[in-house]
């Protein structure tokens, strides 16, 4: 009867459909892991919905103009916050349809299937987020400082507003970023102990 | 005595230690995954230097100049380039380093200790070479392409060569950073079957 004793998890499998009981301890913890899951990806909703906000209504149009010329700055003329407000929508969208998924992991902390579909998506939308911020971040960089040797002036002292409410949306994105790296990592420990 | 039948692997643990056995047809995909692991990282060293050693040695000078001043493009011109070098310098070196956890985990297919530890430290990564590619992509997008709005020429025109050169770095960190998203993809899906 001792070799009853030393098996670690009680994990029954009976023809094919898995029981998961396991021990009380380590299905706190996934289950911790899986609330905090949740909780971050609401926060990430927030934080890229609020990037793509504020990328998508930045629009400064300066009080002169000459005869054939008035002076706009939209995030439609830079072809890399168009790529950012695009991402991020998308990004926002995959994190409420991968709402679901995180309940699952809370209400059965030891099924891997779900963790395992969220950590693999979390890692593609991870790239979209953080090359869409980067990219975005470049552009901002030479919109507050221009470059000299290729001759490109900053605009941000014409188009201030413009300026400051793209890089907001720059740094809303990387809160988004942060949050994806730390969901991957929680998902990998919760994968690990099982 | 049934109980001791039904249970799904046969991992006995002693006193704290873990003995794993695991059954013969996952070690061998575990094992699988770990040389591909290898490889793949073999890979994204060379695409990463190279992208380093490309954007570095990317500099041109005009063969005309004026009286004052001299037309020089190279990547100390543009911070986000000088970011792209450094970053791509720092992930081969972080490569280079993983390189022997990747082969402890050919060797032990089932420990998960080193696995844990390269996907976490892989989305750190990931996300630098992400940020660096991308944010190094912009600034090649508005070279080549220039930006109205802004009065931002285009300088490929006349620094064809350099455009070039950071042209190429910038795929090949591309598909260094599709090297790193294959590497998590395929250690989480090794992490979930122990």
């Amino acid at each position: 009867m001792s070799t009853t004793i030393i098996v670690p998890e009680s994990r029954n499998i009976v023809k094919g459909k898995t029981v998961v009981l396991g021990n009380p301890r380590a299905g706190g913890m996934k289950k911790g892991i899986a609330i905090m899951d949740f909780i971050l990806r609401l926060g990430a909703i927030a934080a890229s919905l609020g990037a793509a906000a504020s990328m998508g209504t930045s629009d400064q149009t300066l009080p002169f103009f000459t005869q054939f010329f008035q002076f706009e700055a939209s995030y439609d003329s830079f072809s890399a916050f168009q790529f950012f407000v695009i991402t991020m929508a998308l990004v926002a969208g995959y994190l409420v349809l991968s709402l679901p998924f995180s309940i699952v992991s809370i209400i059965r902390p030891h099924a891997t299937g779900p963790r395992l579909f969220l950590i693999i998506l979390d890692t593609v939308f991870l790239t979209l987020a953080t090359a869409s911020a980067a990219s975005a971040a470049a552009i901002v960089y030479l919109a507050h400082n221009g470059n000299q040797d290729s001759n490109w002036l900053a605009i941000c002292n014409q188009f201030g507003d413009f300026c400051a409410q793209t890089s907001g949306a720059v740094v809303s994105s990387l809160v988004a970023v942060v949050i994806f790296v730390l969901l991957i990592v929680m998902s990998a420990l919760a994968l690990k102990k099982t």
